[in-house]
């Protein structure tokens, strides 16, 4: 079984091995490629049968409806709110997601950079290729024994927050519902405001969602803890950049992200200027190992929905 | 019970909080401070009751029969190969060293030397500096299923290969003895040949001694396998740095040192050209966590000893 059209919107070919290309490739026997807002999508979609989205492509009503042929929308990331599934739903259209598959890439980048910071790492390179070894004025720290709060306990929260256990972290978490397994292993249930004002370190690690959009607001920014290290791998959304900005002006935290992009988009130069705004392209998901398992999640998903046993369909 | 007059040779003063140094001051009627190599030293000794040292300072049997009335020899650094402790200990002088006091700090920094190059934070945050977000051309790498060879398996070599666990990795260790404890953790002990060839990080945790000389050497740097991340926070004595610079020549291996003063003593230029030689000044040690245990330890030493019960004697 394969599809007769597959159209591909920004579905990044720089993620896949040559081999797993050609096997996605080979999944329909037509393959359009477009890239991000190119104008002939909608003219595209009259006869596809399989569409294939990148990160946050708007897949409408009006573009479902547009594509009589429809049988499944599948996107290559694991948020969908771009895609009107409940439609998609309504008309039969499985939409899937890769779900996943980067927990242990983003927890262990959201270790690697709070170390980088905890430790001054770059302070120490820079002296040594200035010819200086001394360690004067450099003031590091350890994870061991300070409070590590985790906000939103999904797989990379919980992840994250096992991590930080065996470096000897106290665990606490905030999340929307109480999680047993996770009190059972000893990390601790906090209210936000609690958690924000004595947790050492703070990790983002829910989706974006009406409920944790602005979740760092003026009053959340306020609350931290003086000398508390803010690591965010989520969407900026979750942060009231203004607020954080009051913040970074008193200069006693520091704000780490990934979403260096997202935060820059509309004035590039508003954060490059604090040394306590910690900016990385997004690299937090983009391990060797995450990247296979996106790939291998993504052609299963299809392959799954050609031979009749879908998987990861998220409009059931 | 206080001395009667105390001679600090190279005792860092930066190390010490206000009220420890002051602490330490108190416990002898007359405090002599002399920098390392002063000339003074020798005349000074005549009528000294407790001579302390800092890393490495030689105290040769000349030195102890120098002092009549010397009672007590205590050195702010777990090394005391540079101590006579051997005539000490005929004259009935107790050598106290700081045992223990970093072990966490060393591990730690082990970790988040080792993630700053497997995510290739540097390139990272250079790129969002020149204005780009694109994660294209970064092959970042995690610890989780990664072979992790630990390298002397004393108490930091042992708190890191459990942080290793906690992350995933496979820990492997080369020991001189076998250690039953940590194999009953799942730590797995290997000949020295079939660790340097096989795992994916390599740490160097044993003290310096005669059978860890040049443990690193030309021999073993053939072995180490392509893609290895080497870090060595164990003095430079331990590593043959021109097998090292053969090596780092095939640019197929990371190397990481936080002893980049003794690498580039006698050449400061010769490994910083070296993308692939990662130097840091002696900053694994140094936490806030340490410098508190290092004080507390090296004053409680003093105190215990004019008490009638000393600890941390290395020459009983």
């Amino acid at each position: 079984m394969k599809f007769k059209k597959m159209l591909l919107v920004n579905v990044a070919r720089s993620i896949f091995s040559d081999e797993n290309w050609k096997e996605l490739n080979s999944l329909a026997e037509q393959n359009i490629f477009l890239a991000k807002d190119d104008p002939r999508f909608k003219e595209e979609l009259k006869d596809v049968e399989c569409l294939l989205t990148g990160y946050a492509i708007p897949v409408t009503n009006e573009h479902i409806d547009a594509a009589p042929n429809l049988k499944y929308i599948g996107t290559l990331a694991t948020a969908y709110h771009a895609i009107d599934s409940e439609h998609a739903r309504q008309k039969g259209i499985p939409v899937t997601n890769i779900a996943g598959y980067c927990v242990e890439s983003v927890a262990e980048f959201s270790i690697a950079a709070l170390l980088n910071e905890l430790r001054q790492l770059d302070e120490g390179k820079m002296r040594v290729k200035n010819n200086s070894y001394s360690y004067e004025g450099l003031t590091v720290g350890e994870i061991k024994g300070k409070v590590f709060g985790v906000c939103g306990l999904g797989a990379i929260g919980m992840r994250l927050a096992e991590i930080a256990q065996g470096f000897g972290a106290n665990v606490w978490y905030w999340n929307r519902t109480r999680k047993p397994q996770a009190e059972s292993k000893g990390m601790v249930y906090k209210e936000k405001d609690e958690l924000l004002s004595s947790a050492d370190f703070i990790s983002l690690n829910f989706a974006h969602t009406p409920e944790t959009n602005l979740f760092l607001n003026e009053d959340a920014f306020l609350k931290i803890k003086s000398g508390a290290i803010v690591i965010n791998t989520v969407p900026i959304e979750t942060t009231d950049l203004d607020a954080l900005e009051n913040r970074l002006n008193k200069n006693d935290m520091i704000f780490i992200t990934d979403h260096a992009e997202q935060m820059n988009k509309e004035n590039p130069e508003r954060f490059i200027q604090y040394k306590n705004c910690v900016q990385y392209p997004s690299i937090a998901f983009i391990s060797k190992e995450a990247r296979a398992n996106m790939q291998e999640i993504f052609i299963n998903n299809l392959k799954n929905f050609l031979s009749g046993s879908p998987t990861n369909v998220v409009n059931p």
